[in-house]
């Protein structure tokens, strides 16, 4: 399958470099190329470049870009977005005042959805995910990370991944999964996490891993959920399957979390409403990722990661939407960049890099994703035309995207 | 033309008692109906009720809703749509740091607008308006106010309100329009207030009120725009011409626009970021609608007005969208309900109140939109199913509206 785009106002997101991830100052250094052509075959980008340099050859589809602008398709890094029910309840509850630690007590949170879940076949559940996944592919995703973690059972678990596992079968989107075991206390090892852990251990991974069904392993390692010490022992028993550790860290309070997931290599360190020097300064000589969840903040009305410290320490970051029922009820990736560059003085060109390349590169996948380079997977899409590429994020809630390219096909769902 | 719409999963907005407003602690109270139809003819809504009761008549159209929820449109009371180009500069310029002073300085602001619908055709105008008003309509929105004041000299107001006039005839959203010369100084009297003032009064008015162009006469009584004496002095003029009053007010300071809003009789004071008790009290035995625009804020990284405290005193208070090229370039009214909702702890039942029947008061037309009432204009949209009403809300940026109804008919742009 050979597709050719043309037409093409501007290209976007362009790494020639091939770099692993973008740092510091040159997050916003913008590549792009102004009307242009892009040619694609058997899934991947084999060339682009000025329209007047456009090949003569046979391919079998073409797409007139009519002048709209192609960004490389959004790499999301965390999400939770295989669940049963949605949370309005919950989201009304707490603006009514009810505290976190109330709306626990109404049978609210992680262990809510772990009931739905457990009361949902997985045919259910999968058709429930599907919409979801589905709609972030209209919005610009092309490669998702899903976690486990409203299971908190050995058996749910498994149903969750295998949930997870067909979507990765079944559709040109590319998913990572991610085994989250240890999102919370299971409700009937309540007042014995350490025997959950041990479960998490002894009997959830190697489950995970017999079905080969999670690409990472994940700890939400924060004040109130589960200590360092347990999420080193996680994180190193799935290293011993092969999974690479993410870790929910820092969203609540100042963990440890960072430190030990740059200690340990993990791909990254997710939340970070909570950092000191210290954890920036940890950050700056490892290649974990520091990944900002804005829609989690801004749906729960809290503070926001300090983004601009990171950028300016020369760090690298990325952006991921955590769509999820409780915290976050959105996948939109281009909201997050609008939340990126409204509340947290992103420029545009640094939430597209944080969106894309950097979200590809917390995933372990910037050789094959993320940017519009030569040889890489050809996601993309194309929008109407714009009067400049900022004004995607500027105009954030005007319908914009036209065209969704995966694996270097037009897909029309 | 008649339309029955049936199998409506639910009917929000409910308003048998065919309120002026809602205010207080009725904001939380939602109409609602499961199960029902609607019926529409010539343009208005003439019965509505259980699907038991559906009438056995002969309808033109016949729409089925398919368990959608079926709200009535957004009524926006504040917009300045009508404007040439995108200002997504002035953002990156505010994101790297520059103050609105400095940005001014560079050619930026309100007077950047008025320097490109000065080059526009009115033609040109049209064409990048219309584009703007469609994407509205899409998102919900029946009724909708708009602003001049980015010509500031006598003829481009006359063009900007002309365009308006233009949507108005062609369209079959309702359109209000509002005469806002008094939306900054003029470039060339920068430095001559008071020579301005006298030509938007001596000039601009009688040549708007000559052609008939605008329903409203609106000031930007603020901290560095107009005094309250200007103020006054305009809106009393406008009033000679029968133009209601409108303010923006309590932007960047407490300015006393609230208050003489109040004493003028003025339909709404508009912004409310910055409001004491007194101004809560002011409100309190008026018919003057406080008006907030959480999208300027949220677009401009500043604080929000007190929701709950102003619904706490017992007040109707209206939403819009505040749609323009410098704080606010979205018109999407869903999104103002989730920003009510997350920022400012309005209900989502206060937030779509907020959004359809007050601010459908805030232009005087309460009497015929704003709500679901046999009698009123037939302005609805409807949605997916939805597993609550406010799931709409809490899912803020997933599409779910399917089909649009103005006047009675389907809207298929």
């Amino acid at each position: 399958m050979s597709l050719l785009i043309y037409n093409i106002g501007t290209i976007v997101g362009i790494d020639t470099e091939r770099r692993e991830r973008i740092a510091g100052a040159e997050m916003d250094q913008l590549g792009r190329l102004d009307n242009a052509y892009l040619l694609a075959d058997k899934g991947r980008i084999v060339a682009f470049g000025p329209m007047e340099e456009l090949p003569a050859i046979e391919v079998e589809e073409r797409l007139d870009a009519e002048g709209g602008t192609l960004f490389p398709s959004f790499c999301d890094s965390h999400t939770h977005l295989v669940y049963a029910g949605s949370r309005e309840q919950e989201f009304l509850d707490k603006i009514h005042g009810l505290s976190y630690e109330e709306i626990a007590r109404r049978g609210g949170g992680i262990l809510n959805s772990a009931d739905r879940l457990h009361a949902a076949t997985e045919e259910e559940l999968y058709a429930e995910a599907i919409e979801r996944v589905h709609e972030i592919m209209r919005m610009g995703t092309g490669l998702v990370e899903i976690k486990s973690g409203y299971g908190l059972s050995t058996e749910d678990e498994l149903k969750m991944l295998r949930v997870i596992r067909r979507i990765r079968q079944e559709e040109p989107i590319e998913v990572r999964a991610t085994f989250l075991g240890a999102h919370a206390v299971a409700r009937n090892y309540i007042g014995r996490q350490a025997a959950y852990v041990n479960l998490v251990v002894k009997e959830m991974l190697p489950a995970v891993a017999r079905e080969g069904l999670a690409d990472f392993v994940d700890v939400f390692c924060d004040r109130g959920f589960f200590t360092l010490e347990e999420t080193e022992r996680i994180i190193r028993a799935g290293a011993k399957y092969g999974m690479k550790a993410k870790i929910h860290a820092n969203e609540l309070a100042i963990s440890g979390g960072v430190q030990l997931g740059v200690k340990e290599g993990a791909l990254s360190v997710d939340h970070l409403e909570c950092m000191g020097d210290e954890e920036i300064e940890a950050l700056r000589s490892s290649h974990t990722m520091p990944t900002m969840l804005p829609g989690a903040a801004f749906f729960l009305g809290m503070s926001y990661p300090p983004a601009r410290k990171m950028i300016q320490a020369g760090l690298a970051v990325a952006l991921a939407s955590d769509y999820n029922p409780g915290s976050s009820p959105s996948g939109n990736m281009r909201m997050v960049m609008a939340l990126a560059a409204t509340q947290m003085r992103m420029t545009p060109t640094e939430a597209l890099h944080a969106a894309t390349l950097n979200g590809a590169a917390a995933m372990g996948e910037s050789h094959d994703f993320g940017s519009i380079t030569v040889g890489k997977v050809a996601n993309c899409f194309i929008t109407k035309p714009l009067p400049s590429p900022e004004f995607f994020t500027y105009a954030y809630a005007t319908p914009l995207i036209r065209h969704t390219i995966l694996r270097g096909s037009i897909w029309r769902g």
